[in-house]
């Protein structure tokens, strides 16, 4: 599971990169599905991969809010912050507790550990999908393939 | 892995029920990203699979051309029939093999076949966000949520 990962940041620090290039307008601009605009959709892979993640580890969720997160630079340091707490756990994730069940508080529902973090790895590719149609919305070709081959993760 | 194509196959399968209930014109309009219409990024997403887990399987290709599929029907059919053996493989992976390389004739390169297996998985994922974008140009809700959790994956 690792690896999908490490794909999904790798994919999503092009992204982050990219949204320097990105007019205010460009960026807070209310869109066609996902979430919102570029920035909150952004802000929301990022936001619910370290929740989730969280209550795998059985821990509290003590994300920030949308509101704390201004700047694509705040983007940036949220996502390297929480990157770095989450591969942390996820370096030790052998999949022996995929079959736990956690009680997730926003959604009232027990799920397996296992389940939440294939959720979040999915949820992630499929906004980032929508980020590339956007991205062509506005004349412009997605920063990074979506290949997970080629990306160097198994060097 | 597998339960990460079986949620791709749960999807798609919405999907291509979804797609009876277009016109041939919405179904075969030429799209803003992705690889085309939306009739052809199905037909993408399938053939790619199949192709690439042959692949992984050390067999020659033998997908269908584009040309072959004509109907919704066809592609709901063809679909199906990779899904039987592709589930029949999954099954039987344990992962063993993750690190043993295979040439893959189309692009001339050799990968990891644990690289390939979740290039196919985030690939599908992919371009399903791309269709939730279209589908909400057409003025329709997604057919189904993009959520991993609920589906009853693990039951």
């Amino acid at each position: 599971m690792e690896k999908l990962f490490l794909y999904n940041w790798h994919v999503r620090n092009h992204w982050l990169k990219w949204c320097e290039s990105l007019t205010e307008k460009q960026l807070r601009q209310e869109r066609t599905g996902g979430v919102g605009s570029i920035f909150q959709t952004l802000f929301h892979v990022i936001d619910a991969e370290y929740s989730w993640l969280r209550c795998v580890r059985e821990l509290a969720d003590d994300a920030v809010s949308f509101e704390q997160i201004r700047t694509v630079g705040d983007l940036r340091e949220l996502s390297e912050k929480y990157m770095e707490e989450n591969h942390a756990f996820l370096r030790a994730w052998t999949g022996e507790a995929e079959l736990e069940q956690v009680y997730v508080p926003w959604s009232g529902e027990t799920f397996y550990k296992g389940e939440i973090i294939r959720h979040v790895i999915a949820h992630e590719i499929h906004h980032v999908g929508q980020l590339s149609i956007w991205s062509r919305d506005l004349g412009m070709a997605p920063p990074v393939s979506a290949n997970l081959i080629g990306k160097g993760l198994y060097q």
